[in-house]
């Protein structure tokens, strides 16, 4: 594995490597820096993605360099490619990228060495929120064998869904779909649930973020809610073990009634702490594994 | 003390013990490397305060995460409690925010574990500029008792004024106001001298910002300085051992004759030194003495 | 050597030094924890020099401190002087500054203790860029004495175009400009030549970069590059050995056609790769071979 672009190209044996290793990372004092750093290129506001990334990096010992667009020479009108081999040149160890643009990275991936990590494109995918998701998972249930996973909401414009969809169903889990029918997604062959079939079947509930910013005319909140979000009275409905997930940020009283975003199966905070362990596992294992990167022309490192 | 949120909240001992750690901190060389990090979220602009916070935290050991309000989830309509209550998750140890709200961190001390470290609250207080400037007056007189400080400029608008007077007089100052009288803040029990009186009688001179972002109509620059700065004239009369000081940003003209602002007597840059080691007592206070923090959970630090 | 502001002011001497040390620093593993920080103020846009100098700082040890205009008390009126004193006040070892107006500097050199690189000033000087090319220069034909370098495009508002000239000529090379006669810069004696006549006789050719943000017409781009720029057919009569250079960001088929950019001739992300090693001697000779700097009272630091 060079890059991290699709869930699609990650088989099932790379993502097994990348949760146990997120699982080893949790509890692992790592000797600090390698000397390398790793370039975070966000093209589209993001809190918690890119917090998350950076964290990761500097727990591995990277130094990072923020790229923010106001103050940057995109606005000169620079090709994303020659951005990219810019940053290379610079002497990058790797660089995560979100970027408005469906598949960005189709013109990246040839001419760069150095390791993509795909930190969200477009409407298209969000691999590390993919992976993130399937290690709590896999924390609380040890196995995907069987599960049953409802994704609720916006399920079309959803860079979320698709992904999770695919490869939850990839690794032994029976999903389904929930939400609004103006927002399905009909080229997605998955079962279609109301919300109330959906809490009192599920053992995963992954609530999707109502993207005001994506759509015109805003659903009513409180409407939302009533009709397609998780009341008070649909939580007293789920199955004892079973457990709430959202990709946040929340829209309180939208998606998920206020109080119940830090009950007791809310994994939502618990996402976020994993989220850091992920993509420390996601960035090890492209450069430490089998990665092409500029560290590879100095010395090498024995992370671990 | 878990948090550092208002003045009035902090005891003598933890005051006078904050000033002693900072002259230890100042001349103390400091293992690197924590492994911990610490965010900075300010959401209005700021050199100084974020700078000398980072300054502080990096000397520390820390990582430091940058907030910019421009390129985050906030424009999505996160509240600031799921956005610091995110920042905790992603592993940090404490949190620095400036917010253009009172008392924003009502909101937040409850349920958010790791130490607040208030930068600045709307009209409210700005806790560690008060511990710096009183950091300032103890360097120089090795005592409060009895000095007599005299606070000037827009006295109602100023969230420096408030704290360091009635601080300053829990310390044992004697404490005067002086400025328009349309800019006096009637709760707060203090007399109102000319700038002739002060310049004569006081041994700390300070003078506040015009903060001309907040007021709609500006008062003149040059007639602000006659009528209510410090003049050349005036610095004059000053006593011999008496010192200037300002918070800065400083409108040079206005406030302060230009010339004046790098006189012998004035502590303005001296200030913004001694806010570095300030900040890092502070910090090294909340996250080393008994304040709760992420790192309890990993290992063990000796700092110093 | 205090500060790097003007080529003019760099010794023949002091550059070949300069070159000689980024050479070494290519191949040196440097000893991490200066404990002190270098604090970059970019109030233009720019990605590879401030990145360049970011992994600069951090290869040598320092951290750094990212000063934004967005979020900056420059907002509220603050003059470059203050801020930048600010900034030593803080314990800066030293400071980088890219400004729009010219010779920004003079304001500063006298009182500020610090060292000041100059990353850009108006349409003035950008001395580390002009280090760089002749870094790269000298990498690949060992020597300055009777090169011929034609310099293409924009010279009268390049910031590149006179240092790279003046220096170059300084060195022993051949200087010609080629170009538009609207942009020629009588101010400057240097022959001109037809881009036809450039590409047959020069060892050199560095193209620079149309700034449209600068024009208020843009000169259309295809016309551009057949009159003046460097086209497929243009590059074929080059000579064996001769090199390509560009300062960057490049208007791919204006300055120079689309598939040229990365051809075996061309130098330019090359250049990128160079900045940094240029950038990391720089700040080298400045903070440890006779610069006054914040770290002279704090203990000293062994490089290399």
């Amino acid at each position: 594995m060079q890059h991290l672009l699709k869930m699609s190209d990650v088989t099932e044996l790379e993502i097994y490597n990348i949760l146990k290793s997120a699982k080893e990372l949790q509890s692992t004092t790592i000797p600090f820096n390698t000397q390398g750093f790793i370039a975070n290129l966000f093209f589209e506001p993001s809190t918690r993605t890119k917090l998350s990334f950076e964290v990761a990096e500097k727990k591995l010992g990277y130094e990072t360099i923020d790229f923010t667009l106001e103050s940057s020479s995109v606005q000169k009108g620079e090709s994303l490619y020659d951005t990219v081999r810019t940053i290379e040149s610079l002497g990058a160890s790797a660089v995560v990228i979100r970027h408005p643009e469906d598949n960005y990275f189709e013109a990246l991936k040839t001419n760069i060495q150095i390791p993509i990590i795909n930190g969200g494109d477009g409407k298209g995918e969000h691999p590390t929120q993919c992976l993130l998701d399937l290690y709590t998972i896999y924390e609380e249930f040890g196995t995907f064998t069987g599960l049953k996973v409802v994704i609720a909401g916006d399920i079309r414009h959803s860079r979320v869904a698709r992904s999770n969809a695919l490869t939850l169903q990839r690794l032994g889990a029976n999903v389904a779909f929930s939400g609004p029918s103006e927002w399905q997604d009909n080229n997605l062959q998955f079962p279609y649930v109301s919300m109330g079939e959906a809490v009192s079947t599920c053992d995963v509930l992954m609530l999707l973020r109502i993207q005001n910013e994506r759509h015109d005319a805003e659903l009513g909140g409180s409407d939302y809610l009533t009709q397609y979000g998780l009341t008070v009275e649909r939580e007293k409905k789920m199955k004892e073990k079973s457990i709430i997930m959202h990709p946040a940020p929340v829209n309180r009283g939208v998606e998920i009634a206020d109080e119940l975003v830090e009950c007791s199966r809310s994994r939502i905070f618990q996402q976020m702490k994993n989220g850091v362990f992920i993509r420390m596992a996601v960035i090890h294992m492209l450069l430490h594994k089998g990665g092409v990167s500029n560290e590879t022309t100095t010395k090498k490192r024995s992370l671990i």
